[in-house]
């Protein structure tokens, strides 16, 4: 009953298929869709899974539709979900006022501010409801699943690795809000579902705080960014302060500077099968 | 003063530059967009062509954002043009009544018809205007241009290829319109921009009546379809039919039913690559 799935869509794309689900999330309180691509090994064995998180401003649809991505999840053999960025549909005061904040801009935690704290829990969605949801559906190897996701998304990656030591193989952010407590859209969207920085604990959401107390098994963060993204020109993204802070703690750090990358799709689709791969190699060794 | 663009976008993607531009279009009367995407190679060297057209509802965006075309031109040094697919902005009387008729569904010919005919010349934009324009700006080697299309647009492709002998090395067509003169989206739209067939010479924009007088340089055509597509399966397309003509004609053909696969751009990017390498074989000849 509680992971029952209804398919939106279903397209054959490089001998796979890519689908769209929709469900009734309990831990979002609304219908949530995501996609799945479904590769041609799949009707013959189990799969490793890749989780991808998209950003500011996107439902399940854009990377669907402009990374690429399936030709790479075709050709190495895996499985490939991407949920929405919030919750929909459920018309809270001031959920649609803004492009960064609300519908769409769910900033993967788990909010603590009313009226955002009783739907507004993408952390829990992403790292609990969605795996679950995923191994009861899907071919499926359970546990063998990384994670990686763009700009806001890169962020709910990247903190969702970091919280749970173990849970993911691999994790990668291109252009990711690395320390969203020092960026003007972290700042809004944390004072918003966390509370004031004063009171509410921003460190437990920011990744550049959370590698500092890092003590899993070893994990390496592989940060990706564009020299010409005008949001890492203008400091959103700050990825040199995760560096850093990887270098301190002694966590491995793969940064990646594309020169002349932008901030876009274009950007991704150029880059993604080198991100596949780099996944697929953790989840199969 | 009559070849000027301005740049609307450019965007980096897989080593080269995915640009869009506008220009005022003398032969449509109106503004247009093109998109252009310029390789990595293009800095050393003149390049060939490769001219996409869109189908219906679509801009010069589906194809840029959809069809993951750049990783192949890039691999194999081609440029890639795509333009609108009608004329836009001119607000003439039911030019928005209908998502298959008038503004994205311009047909690639030229009205003949009040109120169409002033503008509505989409056949003499693409074989000639544009062409003129892209070797005035970009490092194009002048003569050495392919064409294909999708739906509407491989229609499109078929009739410049065949009504224009030598101007096209090769032409390629994903589920084109084969048939127009005898399918409703044909029949609606040749009807508007025509006239009635009784008075119209129909033929003289359909595909499988002018393969059957083709006499110019030899002409391969390439028919790609989806067994899955429902506008396939409700005989919208009717590439049998081309097939059949090209056979009686003896204008060899190109015939590849793919098992499952529909109309959508999840398709297009499945072959798309075959089809890149296949004008740049004719291209570089």
């Amino acid at each position: 009953m509680a992971f029952i799935i209804s398919e939106v869509s279903s397209n054959k794309i490089f001998g796979g298929y890519q689908k769209v689900y929709a469900h009734d999330s309990k831990v979002l309180g609304c219908k949530m869709n995501f996609g799945v691509y479904l590769p041609p090994q799949c009707e013959d064995t189990k799969l490793p899974v890749i989780y991808w998180l998209s950003g500011l401003t996107c439902s399940e649809a854009n990377f669907i539709q402009k990374a690429g991505a399936q030709r790479y999840a075709s050709e190495n053999g895996v499985i490939i979900v991407n949920p929405d960025t919030s919750p929909r549909g459920l018309s809270i005061p001031g959920d649609s006022e803004s492009w960064d904040f609300g519908v769409a801009a769910g900033f993967y935690l788990n909010a603590t501010q009313k009226p955002w704290s009783d739907n507004y829990q993408m952390y829990s969605y992403i790292t609990s409801e969605l795996i679950q949801l995923v191994n009861k559906n899907f071919p499926v190897l359970e546990g063998k699943q990384s994670i990686m996701g763009h700009s806001m998304g890169g962020h709910g990656a990247l903190i969702s690795a970091l919280k749970n030591p173990g849970l993911y193989k691999s994790v990668s952010g291109f252009a990711p809000i690395s320390n969203p407590s020092k960026c003007p859209w972290g700042e809004k969207a944390f004072n918003g579902y966390l509370g004031s920085r004063e009171k509410a604990n921003w460190f437990e959401w920011d990744a550049t705080e959370l590698v500092k107390n890092y003590n899993g098994p070893p994990l390496e963060i592989f940060i990706d960014q564009g020299s010409g993204d005008k949001f890492y020109i203008e400091k959103q993204l700050l990825p040199e302060n995760l560096v850093e802070a990887c270098k301190n703690a002694h966590v491995p750090a793969i940064f990646k500077l594309r020169e002349g990358y932008d901030h876009s799709y274009f950007y991704i689709a150029t880059f993604i099968e080198e991100h596949i791969k780099y996944h697929v190699k953790h989840l199969t060794n």
